[in-house]
C-alpha cells in the first residue's frame, strides 16, 4: 500500500484489541494528598493587598438579591474546595464565596458592585488552566460561568455560532456535529473546559495548525468589563472594518479585563474524511524533516503535526496500563499526523503516498495508520494522555513555550541535564524529587511543551529549573507562554519574553480598563 | 469530463484569444478632469480644527535635519498633487509637505517633534484605499512609507516573513514564490498597495475565505506611536501568550493610532495547483446554492468564491472592450470559482465532480474552467476590472458591506430603486447623473461591493443613497463596511454599524493612545 518497494514496517491496524478510548476530561488523579494554599507557598512573592475590601454579610446579602436562587451562591467550606483548587493540584485559593450566575445581566450587577466595593474577583469557567490562573490567591470571590451554558444560535449557511460563555467544548463540538460543521479548536480538556475559557486564555490546542487562532475566527465576544459595561460585538460578521477591533484585546486577557460571557465563532465545515497515522522517528533532527515533508505533501489537508519524545510514551503506557501502538521497539521520538478533507480517497493517496517517500528516504522507521475512528481515537489517546500520565509521581512543572524550530527539544535536554547536575533526578528511586524530563507538543506550531514530572512540588526543583528555563528560552527568541498564559505562575516572567515598551502598554491597558484592579489580581502582568 | 450526462454547455477554453491580462494595478483612469477639494466638497461637514499647528520654516529645517536628503521632503506643488489625490479622484487634500523617510528611527523622530508640535499627520502607503482615509482633508503632514521597501527576513521552515511596511504587496509574493510561500491576501491593487497600508486597513481581498483574516495571521507589527514610542512585536513566534495582544488595535486603525514600520506576518505554502472556473447563474437564489455546493464539495480546496451581477459584466466588457468569456448569453449572474491545492488530479476531479452536480441539479447554467495560469489571469481580471470600469463613466459610490448572505442583493436592488424613483438613473442618456447599480463581492465572506456607477460626484445622488443605503444595512443588522474602513467617507456613520458602547471605547482607544489627536484627523471616529 505504500509505494515501490517492500515496506513492511509500516503496517496497518486491523483490530482494536487493546487500544484506549480517547480521554477527554481532566481529572483529579494526582496523587499528592493535600494542595499548599498559594499564598504559603508563594508567601515571599506575594501579600494580599490591603485595597480589597474582605467579604461582608451585607455584600452577601446582595449577591443574593442579584442571583435570586440560594444555589446559585456557594458559601460551604466543602463545596467550596473544587474551586478554589486547580485540577493539578499546584494551587489552592482561600476564596469563601463561588458565584454562579445564570444571565449576562447578573454578571453586569456583580461587577459593578464588586468595583464600587472594591472586592476583588477571579473568573472561573472550565478549571483546566495551567498556569493557575482561574484559581483565587487569597479570598478573591469567584464568578463561575457554569450556569451560563446555551448555545444561542447557529447560522447553516454562514458556519456563525453564537453562545454562552460557560457552553462545554465539547457540547459545542457535537452541536456542530450535528450540523455539518466542527469547532475550530480542540483541546484534550475539552470535556470540561468552556468557549468563554478558551477565548480568554486563547487556547491554542490540536488543530490551530489547520483553522489557525482565535484572533482569526472568533468573529464577536460579550464581555462585562469591570464597572459593569456590558460590551457585545456579538452581532458582527464575518467582516467587518468599523473601527477599532476591542474584542481581540480580550482574547488571551485571562480575566484581568472583565468577564466574557458569550462568544461568536466562525466554524468551518466539518471534514468528512480523517486519517490518522502514528509514526516512529530515529532523531529530533528527522521530526524536522518529516515535519516539512508533511507540510509540503500533505499541505491542506493536514490539521496536526505531533510529536513526542520517547520517554513521555513509556510515562503514558504505564500511566495507561497498555502496549505501545507501535509494539516493535523503543524509538527516541514519535510523530501523530493527522488528516482532514474532503474526500476519503485522495486523503488516504496523498498520505500514503507523503509516508511512502518519507520511508524511500529513511525518515520514518516505523508506523501505523488508524483504520477507523476509534483507532483514531485511541492514538490519539497516545497524544492527549501524556498531561495526566506525567503528574502521576505527584505533580508537574509544565513549561509551554515557543522557539524556533531547530533549537525546540534542546531546552528537555538543557533541562534534564540542569537536573541531573543538581543530583535531583531518579527514574526510580523515590528519594529523589524528579523522575525526569518529557518533551511533546505542537511541532506545526513551534510549540513545545517540557513537563518537568516530579514526585512532589518542591522549591528545590523550582528554583532548579527557574529562570535557568526562561533564560535558555529568552536567549533563543522563544516565549514562555506559546499557548497557557501567564495566570499566577508566569506573572514574574513576562520580561523574558516581551521587551520594555510591550510591557509598559500592557500595564497601560490594565491599569485603564481596570483602575481599581478588581479583576484577577496577583496575576498575568 | 463533467459527469455522467452530456454537459456540452460547460465547455472548455481551448485557446487564450481575446483573453485580457490581468489588471493588477490601480491607475488614474477617471474622465473627471480635475477634483474637488474636500474640504471645499464636504465644508458643511468639516473644518480645520484650529489646535493643529500650520507649517513653519523651522518644522521644515527640523524634517531636512531628521531625513538628511533633500528628496525625502516634497514640497513643491506639482509632485504634492500626486499625494493629494486619491486614485478615484474623489477626494483631494492640501498637504503642503510630504516626508519620505527611510528608517523606523525618523518615523519616530518625526512624529515625536509632530505631537510636541501639534502638527498632524497622514500616513500613506500605496494611496489605493477606498474612503479616501490615506488622503489629507486639510494640510496634514503625509508621512509616505514609499522608501520603507526592504524585505527583511524569511524563515524557509516556519514560513514567518518580516518586511518592511513600505514593501508592495506584490513584490512581497513574488519573494515569496520564488521560496514556496504565499502572501495569505490578495487584492486587485496589489502591484500598488503595501504591506502595512494593508495591515493598517485590515484589508479583506480575494482569499480570506481560504486564509482567514489578518487579525489571524499577522504575528507581529512595528509601529511608531504617536509620542514617538517604537512599538515592537516583530519577535513573537507563530503562538504566544505573554499578555493582551496590543498590535491587533492597529490592525485596521487606519493610522489614527500611529505608523507601521514594519510586519510580520505567517505565510502558508503556495500551492501547486490553482484552477478558476467561471460560470453563469440564473438568480441570487440559485448562487446562493452554488456557494453552500462548492463549500461542501470543494472544502479544503476552496480559495475564492466571487459573484458578479449581469451589470457589472456589460460594464466591464465595455470597458475592456473585450468579448465575454461565456459568449452565449447574458446571464443575471456570473460566479467564479477558485480552488488551491497541492495535487492537481485531486483538484480537478474535486471540481469538475462538483461543477458536474450542479449541472446535473441545473443550478449553473454555463461555465467554462481555465486550462492554463494565462486563462486563469484572464478570468480573474473579468472580476478584478470591475471596479476600475465602475468607475468609467466619471466615478463611483462604493458601499463595501457585510450583510447576511440572504439579504445581500437585495441591497442592489433596493438602491437602483431608490434612485430610479428619484429620477437620475440612465444607463446611456448622459444628462442623468447616474449610469446604474453594480453589485459583486465575495459571497463566501457574506461582503457585497455596491458600486453606483456615475457620471459626476453629484451631491443630489449622495443625498439620495446616504443615510438610505446605511439604514438599510442596520436594519439588516449588516455592516456598513466590511473592509474597506470608515476613512473620511464613513466617519459619521459607524453608528449604523456598532452600538453606542462599542463607539464609546473606539473613541476612548482613540484619546488614549492619541491624547492630541494628530494622527491622520477628520476620520474614522
Amino acid at each position: 500500500m505504500f509505494g515501490k518497494r517492500n515496506l513492511v514496517s509500516i503496517t496497518r491496524i486491523t483490530s482494536t484489541q487493546g487500544l484506549i478510548p480517547r480521554i477527554n476530561c481532566p481529572v483529579r488523579f494526582c496523587s499528592a494528598k493535600t494542595v499548599a494554599l498559594t499564598a504559603e507557598m508563594y508567601s515571599n512573592e506575594v501579600s494580599r493587598n490591603a485595597k480589597y475590601k474582605k467579604l461582608e454579610d451585607k455584600d452577601l446579602s446582595f449577591f443574593r438579591d442579584v442571583l435570586k436562587d440560594e444555589n446559585y451562591l456557594i458559601t460551604n467550606e466543602q463545596d467550596l474546595e473544587f474551586y478554589n483548587e486547580d485540577w493539578m493540584r499546584k494551587y489552592k485559593g482561600q476564596s469563601q464565596l463561588v458565584l454562579k450566575p445564570k444571565t449576562t445581566q447578573q454578571v453586569s450587577e456583580i461587577l459593578k458592585y464588586c468595583n464600587n466595593e472594591k472586592l476583588a474577583v477571579v473568573p472561573q469557567g472550565g478549571n483546566t488552566g495551567l498556569v493557575g490562573g482561574s484559581i483565587p490567591v487569597f479570598d478573591e470571590i469567584i464568578v463561575s460561568l457554569s450556569n451560563m451554558n446555551k448555545i444561542r444560535s447557529f447560522d447553516n449557511v454562514s458556519g456563525i455560532l453564537k453562545c454562552d460563555a460557560g457552553v462545554i467544548l465539547e457540547n459545542a463540538d457535537n452541536f456542530l456535529a450535528e450540523n455539518g460543521y466542527i469547532f475550530p479548536l480542540d483541546l484534550g480538556s475539552k470535556g470540561s473546559c468552556q468557549v468563554g475559557g478558551v477565548c480568554a486564555t486563547n487556547a491554542g490546542g490540536l488543530r490551530l495548525l489547520r483553522y489557525g487562532s482565535l484572533h482569526g475566527t472568533v468573529l464577536g465576544l460579550e464581555t462585562v468589563l469591570p464597572d459593569g459595561t456590558i460590551y457585545s460585538s456579538m452581532a458582527a460578521l464575518r467582516k467587518d472594518n468599523t473601527g477599532y477591533d476591542f474584542k481581540q484585546l480580550l482574547i488571551g486577557s485571562e480575566g484581568t479585563l472583565g468577564v466574557i460571557t458569550g462568544v461568536s465563532i466562525l466554524c468551518p465545515s466539518r471534514p468528512v474524511s480523517t486519517n490518522v497515522a502514528f509514526l516512529a522517528v530515529s532523531s529530533y533532527e528527522i521530526v524536522q524533516k518529516v515535519f516539512v515533508g508533511a507540510r509540503k505533501e500533505l499541505s491542506e489537508i493536514l490539521s496536526s503535526f505531533e510529536f513526542m519524545d520517547g520517554k513521555s510514551q513509556l510515562l503514558t503506557g504505564h500511566y495507561l496500563k497498555s502496549e505501545h501502538p507501535i509494539e516493535s521497539g523503543e524509538y527516541p521520538f514519535y510523530v501523530l499526523i493527522e488528516t482532514s478533507g474532503s474526500n476519503r480517497d485522495h486523503d488516504i493517496e496523498k498520505l500514503e503516498t507523503f509516508l511512502a517517500n518519507a520511508m524511500e528516504e529513511g525518515l520514518v522507521d516505523d508506523g501505523i495508520i488508524a483504520q477507523d475512528e476509534a483507532q483514531a481515537k485511541s492514538l490519539w489517546s497516545w497524544r492527549e494522555s501524556i498531561p495526566e500520565a506525567s503528574t502521576h509521581a505527584g505533580g508537574t512543572y509544565k513549561y509551554d513555550v515557543s522557539i524556533p524550530l531547530n533549537d525546540i527539544y534542546g531546552l528537555v535536554e538543557a533541562a534534564e541535564e540542569k537536573l541531573n547536575g543538581a543530583n535531583l533526578v531518579d527514574l526510580d528511586a523515590s528519594d529523589k524529587p524528579v523522575v525526569g524530563c518529557i518533551g511533546f507538543g505542537h511541532l506545526g506550531d513551534g510549540n513545545l511543551h517540557l513537563h518537568v514530572c516530579v514526585r512532589e512540588y518542591n522549591k528545590e526543583v523550582e528554583k532548579t529549573l527557574e529562570p535557568f528555563v526562561y533564560e535558555w528560552i529568552k536567549e533563543k527568541k522563544g516565549s514562555i507562554s506559546a499557548e497557557h498564559g501567564l495566570g499566577f505562575q508566569k506573572k514574574n516572567y513576562i520580561g523574558y519574553s516581551k521587551t520594555d515598551v510591550e510591557i509598559q502598554l500592557i500595564k497601560d491597558i490594565k491599569n485603564h480598563y481596570d483602575p481599581n484592579g478588581i479583576m484577577n489580581p496577583y496575576k498575568y502582568v
